[in-house]
């Protein structure tokens, strides 16, 4: 039987465009949210589930890591970093000089703003819940617009493409996680990613907490904190590290932490993306 | 001649109320996105700017963020903490029972999940730029339509509010940051905002980074990350901590920064909202 992989939809999405690069041979299923992706793999509905966490110029989808902190039952066992490319498309027949109205995700929209000033300056902007969902409000549109949406979508909504690369940085990538009930064992060049919290407010928690990986000389990839949601101002930190959770020094440096938080959990240790 | 506040808008929002908070008998100018509320301050058209930068739930505005990093020439002079309040809106007339589509900014559906699901589960939801543009979209729809939104709406857009107090969690609090060419004198009870990165990879530099303030016994209020815009995996890290910039230990704990990152901001010295 196919492997069932749950990915943040609609069809369309990059991130569905992440999940055929992890396991083309897979059963897809969309989930309208990020959190039914979660609930799905942590009950046993799918056997994956694929997200994106972080994007090179937006920084990180707080969703994910919300999801990450708060749902029991889930790990990262992949990473998958993708180059995202942005199309302009239209209904047939669209010219571009003709474009009233601009759909898109407003991050989409933000990440092809130099684009739009320039070769659409009187376009009005439109906010659509997804790139996908772009297409459908632009082919509903009573006067001539046009999306920005992966290319994928072109395809599926039968539309055609007017413009390619409309983002307006070269470097944007953004990074998806595959998530499964349990992480991935060691390969060698592994990565872990953990989060933990403090029940006190105190100078110098963090900096001991950091402490603990550079006792050991593990190098820390990534820093965040995200909002406790409790009190303005309480945090829960967000750390991925170079190794797996059994390599003797980052199991070392979690159990000097454990002693250290009110709350440590470790998200999974899976092989670094090698691009 | 009243001081002139840009502030981001349109009007109605959170964030005038914010500037309305901090001074009612200023001159306020609405501006469209918060990277034109940066620029209107640091060009001298408006004295001063107010814009969001950090709500207890959704965590940080990394619009703002991203502002204060790159652009030069302004400074946070003062914070404001205001408790967010959800209303739904609607056409004189409208039923709750008739909803068909709910008009909001997304972070504000989301912020409004629990109350969209129970009381209005068969009700589409439609992204808007902006909560004050969810009205004009609700205004505009042929099927019967309500927005959530600030009560200042309701008043600028002649609708009713129907329902009040929509958000799921009571803790649900924004923090404003005023922007000025030049940050606050001390006045005892401060804090101070700065952002700093290095210009390579290695195990433990924020590690040490945090060291400069803990040996002087500096709280640190948050440590947040953003990415460089250059490269998945380098981030610019962002830091609030006690105390101004002239203090002492706050100035010693700078100057040893300094000599360790490739970057150094200090994005400003201001008093500690005090509720």
């Amino acid at each position: 039987m196919a492997k069932r992989i749950a990915f943040f939809g609609p069809a369309g999405t990059y991130t569905e465009e992440a999940a055929l690069r992890h396991d083309a041979s897979a059963e897809l299923q969309a989930f309208s949210t990020i959190a039914a992706v979660g609930q799905a793999v942590s009950s046993g509905i799918t056997d994956e589930g694929v997200v994106p966490i972080e994007n090179s110029l937006e920084g990180s989808v707080t969703y994910t890591l919300d999801l990450l902190i708060s749902q029991p039952g889930l790990s990262i066992c992949k990473e998958i970093v993708l180059p995202i490319d942005h199309y302009l498309m239209a209904k047939p027949g669209t010219r571009l000089d003709n474009v009233q109205v601009v759909y898109s995700h407003p991050q989409a929209l933000a990440q092809c703003r130099n684009y739009l000033e320039r070769r659409l300056p009187k376009a009005h902007q439109m906010a659509s819940l997804s790139t996908v969902e772009a297409v459908v409000d632009m082919k509903a549109s009573k006067v001539p617009a046009a999306a920005i949406a992966p290319r994928r979508a072109a395809d599926l909504h039968g539309v055609d493409i007017i413009a390619q690369s409309l983002q307006d940085s070269p470097n944007n990538v953004t990074r998806f996680v595959v998530l499964a009930r349990a992480d991935h064992p060691p390969t060698g060049k592994d990565k872990t990613s953990i989060c933990f919290s403090f029940d006190q407010d105190a100078p110098s928690l963090l900096y001991h907490a950091l402490g603990e990986f550079a006792q050991w000389g593990i190098n820390l990839a990534k820093v965040e904190s995200r909002p406790t949601k409790e009190l303005l101002g309480r945090y829960i930190f967000l750390i991925d590290c170079d190794g797996h959770r059994t390599d003797p020094p980052v199991a070392a440096a979690l159990a000097g932490l454990a002693r250290q938080a009110s709350m440590l959990k470790v998200l999974g240790s899976y092989p670094r993306w090698n691009s």
